[in-house]
């Protein structure tokens, strides 16, 4: 790790900033495949598939059906299963307690105002492929869509994981599109012969992938939130103990060489003997080289007092947040930004990322500042809905009569004074 | 109107189509707007703004203080000083109870995790000039802002309305900056030496506006939503009275000749008595060329059952639906696509667009798909937080370990078990 110490606050920018996606060259190799995608339907999504995935989709499982999700289980451990069960029931429980109970509010007499939530009718889901099959992100994506009641929810990954179509059955979806890639995210955008058409898109995935929901999210297609390299900042004082705040700086170095790892505290103590540990638990990683060189880029910055760091990590904006400091959660109460925050000692980032409850899907690059992680929010709109008694018009109707008229918009004010006319 | 008698369910897509909107074009000419903001700061905003909006920033304007905002209600006349103060209240009540408590959950025992809303530190709103004074916006932006306890909200708008720096002043706006168009959504999104960079970006605004958004958006600035013009579906049956109606086609249709103006009825005789008075009624406007001409292309559709009209009306998707039918309650609770749902015949959509309580800005254009409506939410982000305790994590850990380990996400299952072997 670097480690930086005392930075003046004028030097946090630079020390803070994130690498620059050059997201332009992506998005020039990109518009073309969903251009073809938009064109060509299931024709360009075999000819891509085969192209960049090696899967050849004229063969039987372009689509997998009900029955092969149920049976995939067949495939995997009953420890693996009880897991999966289990982080099912926490990410269901914790997603269950976000629903809004509609709560009617007369502003006025006679003038009620209320909210309906309705799960968003058509929504997907993508997983990408390669070395780690990412069913917890099935279970965090597909469990808020099943509590929302969104009636169509559909998986696009290249990935034929049995631990990946389990996880599928258990959040109730019924089919999965073997297709992965910038052409999943069209084949969901416009939907094909094969895919249907959805309103919404969730997941992570490569810059392609990346780039592809950035551009459909141009055309109006909803995406759950823009993203970047995952990053973790663990803020430590003297009671955190340096081993576990290795290990979870390298969880997250594990992730891949772009991974964003950072280390705050006061303690020059901490930083030294985590930096010692850290080296020592490296070796003993499968990941290692890809660890080794996230770690290499890292950061450990010593600052002079709590105030201090706070800021630092307010301005930060972390995807993931550990505080292990002694006032924990009197410190979570002053952070502003930041995606999710994990108190203590015994709170690694590895629960949320799996199992505690809550859910990873959240902001990184910084977007912490302005946007939420994923919940049942992100899968419902919120109606408004309102009914007004004639008495409740006559209350309000001369206030609306005279905005109008000040906004130039006659219309606006005798849709009001026609009603009021026919009370009186 | 033009009126169509049951239409197939193939033939609905073509009716329900909305204008296309030819973004690229006009991307072409504002990105170069946005990159000579961003290079050049307050110079640009003095270029653009002289050359658009015939503004000269060099003279003192460029910013409105609180002093000047607080002088603006010596323009306004006392009925207007009244309504817009009814108006905020009423809206303010409504936004209030959208604010949710703390609520800590224990998905298993020991394991708890929250969410905790905090108001986006840095927001920018922006209300367009032209003919209408929009400070019903200032309102309906302005007042989430502030129950949020959003830090920093700035207004950019080319428009100095007496009105609009009241609205501005009652929301606990501090500083006006008088930019309009593409260069006041660059200015806000990259900051310049005058006005100060934002996190999240509200408001209306012309094609240039939205293609703006849309491109910061890409950037990873938040926005409130997509835009396309304005639109209102009616749906009545013969307890509706065809004045009332036609006063509401006509107040959506005066905004604008693209404005989308749709009457849905199993009622031939609603129909044709709504074209005949909003004839009439149409003579009456100071904006009868543009109502006219929105009206020109409006349709009326006849439905054989209810049931129809309520698919028609879902997958239509209305900005503002207006259900003027004897069981419009119930009717509501079939909806599940529509930005803001207006019961019965004495609630017309301007009491919402102005001061019933509910937020006006809602999705255009199909997009309440899967957008909501503007409310507390947007000017809130939601962090997570947890805490597990030794025994929490005794609980969990072997779940996460187990899921970590089909990752093959090593140095994940590592955090967790380095954990427990310290507590046994």
């Amino acid at each position: 790790m670097n480690i930086i110490a005392f930075p003046s606050r004028t030097e946090w920018p630079a020390l803070l900033a994130r690498p620059v996606q050059r997201s332009e060259e992506i998005e020039q190799v990109v518009a073309p495949i969903l251009e073809q995608v938009r064109r060509d339907g299931d024709a360009a999504l075999r000819t891509l598939s085969l192209k960049f995935d090696k899967i050849d989709l004229t063969e039987p499982g372009f689509v997998l059906e009900e029955t092969e999700l149920a049976n995939a289980q067949t495939q995997l451990t009953d420890e693996l299963k009880t897991a999966i069960r289990q982080a099912y029931q926490n990410i269901r429980t914790f997603h269950e307690a976000q629903r809004q109970p509609i709560e009617k509010i007369e502003t006025m007499p006679g003038v009620t105002c209320w909210r309906k939530s309705v799960g968003i009718e058509k929504v997907g889901l993508y997983i990408p492929g390669g070395t780690a099959p990412l069913f917890s992100t099935v279970l965090m994506l597909g469990v808020p869509a099943q509590l929302a009641g969104c009636k169509e929810v559909i998986l696009c990954t290249p990935s034929n994981h049995p631990a990946i179509l389990f996880a599928a059955h258990l959040v109730g979806i019924r089919r999965v599109f073997r297709v992965g890639g910038a052409q999943a995210i069209a084949a969901m955008a416009y939907g094909t012969e094969t895919v249907p058409q959805v309103y919404k898109i969730f997941g992570p995935g490569n810059q392609y992938v990346t780039a592809a929901k950035m551009l459909v999210a141009k055309e109006g297609i909803a995406i759950d939130m823009p993203a970047g390299p995952s990053e973790v900042a663990v803020y430590a004082d003297d009671t955190a103990i340096p081993a576990f705040v290795a290990a979870d700086l390298l969880s997250q170095a594990e992730h891949g060489v772009d991974s964003q790892v950072l280390l705050v505290s006061t303690s020059k103590k901490l930083i030294m003997n985590t930096n010692l540990v850290l080296t020592t638990q490296l070796e003993n990683l499968p990941r290692r080289d890809m660890a080794a060189k996230a770690i290499a880029n890292s950061k450990a910055i010593l600052v002079e007092t709590e105030d201090e760091a706070i800021d630092l990590l307010n301005q930060y904006a972390a995807e993931h947040l550990i505080l292990s400091v002694e006032n924990a959660e009197a410190v979570a109460e002053r952070i502003i930004n930041a995606g999710s925050i994990f108190l203590g000692n015994f709170t690694p980032e590895s629960a949320g990322d799996y199992a505690s409850g809550t859910n990873h899907t959240l902001p990184t690059n910084g977007f912490a500042r302005a946007y939420s992680g994923v919940s049942l929010d992100s899968f419902v709109k919120k109606i408004t809905v309102q009914s007004i008694t004639p008495e409740g018009l006559q209350r309000l109707g001369k206030t609306i009569e005279a905005m109008a008229e000040a906004e130039s918009l006659r219309a606006h004010k005798h849709a009001v004074s026609i009603r009021l006319a026919s009370i009186e």
